[in-house]
């Protein structure tokens, strides 16, 4: 599909697995917050999905282009940027993130603040991961049923200890920002959108999504947190037109699934 | 304790626990290698802890000097580095290692190059994470003795699938810089010690330590990795000084921890 602002060839391609939301999603909300044209490869392409595996799951000695392999996708081709004009692959979404901060427009101007931003982001990866763990915490390779009686128990503790720790954490962010820089209590860090904003706002969402009895009574405890702030973001132009186009993925077998169980009872 | 190389004020400040080398240390062999001095504050200060405590484990709206706060230890602190001429305080080790990357020289000099240690660090701690989650799969608050059944399984499944899919994959980033930057096999990437270099290795020193028979097999498997690249970053110079030095801890009750009961049987 073409992007909305693209008319000519986006300069940045999005490795990453077709039909779900995931870790790519992090890098999408960055292009699609800032407006900037990209190649969402396994989407957008043709038999895009062989490349991704070509690029990020193949078993050789580099991804492609002559960059080292990638352990896993997502991964972000940069044609003519890398060695002697070469496309440049890297992978690890927060390193991605990173590059592409300041390139987007979605990091703050100080250096201060950037690295604030990718001290949050990676705390929020951090729980997306957990958030993970919960359906499988014995092992990534195996069904969700065969590990159902750990993920009872993982996923109360994640519940219980975990997702109040983590939401207290980004809502004295928010509040700190709020006094210091006069980001309106819309903003974490700064007074415009950064990549931390749209970060922690996917992983909210996903939260709603597949713990919602938990996060409905959390909100009455962090009611800023999950009402003004994950809101606004959602309001900000860029996202809300991509919320409602058919670029943006249903949650299904990914990172954030709705397993009744699992939810607060 | 003074810095090997210290007469004045070190510049850069460790707040991490005291005596584990935990996530820690990924930052204190970046310092190390490169020979510029450090505080490690709760090693170093007569009740530095308190400190450590005081900016990374307070509940308030701040860490301290006017920066947001801090999820976790460890965080690193740059006097006059900060907004204003105050402190710098940042965290998340991998925002930390990169802070310091270029700093320390401990980072090649091209783009590409900075950005390809990075997700290899950031794979890396993947790993760590893991490795954590051997002995802690349900609730890292709880003690291990009370969540040993899904340990063993989580035990299993990373020696058996997780660990030689990092190794296999560390190797082949190795033997794809050997052939491109002339690395001889000793680093993973360009033709100098990075902190991807003394990362990998320092998780490399762990898993012998915590999965002995485990990795003592997988030697075998992998003997240019696990022999020639984890003797020769030991003996890099920085790091075989410390090595012997009082300020490397001892393994004990962190990430990697000895369980006859989680190696290979």
């Amino acid at each position: 599909m073409a992007q909305p602002t693209s008319k000519e060839q986006p300069k940045y391609e999005l490795l990453y697995h077709p039909g779900i939301p995931g870790r790519g999603e992090f890098i999408r909300l960055s292009f699609e917050a800032s407006g900037v044209p990209y190649l969402d490869v396994a989407q957008d392409q043709e038999d895009g999905y062989s490349t991704v595996q070509q690029f990020c799951m193949n078993k050789g000695l580099e991804s492609g282009d002559g960059n080292p392999p990638v352990f896993s996708p997502p991964a972000l081709r940069v044609p003519g940027a890398g060695k002697d004009g070469s496309a440049l692959v890297i992978s690890q979404t927060p390193n991605i993130l990173w590059y592409l901060g300041d390139r987007l427009g979605m990091l703050p101007d100080d250096e201060a603040g950037k690295y604030h931003v990718q001290q949050l982001v990676l705390t929020a990866l951090d729980l997306n991961n957990e958030v993970h763990d919960t359906h499988h915490p014995i092992a990534v390779m195996k069904y969700y049923e065969d590990q159902k009686e750990e993920a009872l128990k993982k996923a109360q503790d994640v519940r219980e200890n975990r997702i109040p720790k983590y939401l207290s954490y980004f809502d004295r962010v928010r509040q700190h920002n709020e006094q210091s820089s006069g980001g309106q209590g819309k903003y974490l860090v700064g007074n415009k959108l950064t990549y931390a904003d749209t970060t922690i706002w996917q992983i909210l969402d996903g939260l709603f999504f597949a713990f919602s009895k938990e996060m409905a009574a959390r909100k009455k405890e962090f009611p800023d947190l999950l009402g003004l702030f994950y809101e606004s973001v959602k309001s900000e132009k860029g996202i809300k037109e991509y919320l409602s186009s058919k670029r943006r993925m249903p949650y299904s077998e990914g990172i954030f699934r709705h397993y009744p169980e699992l939810d607060r009872q």
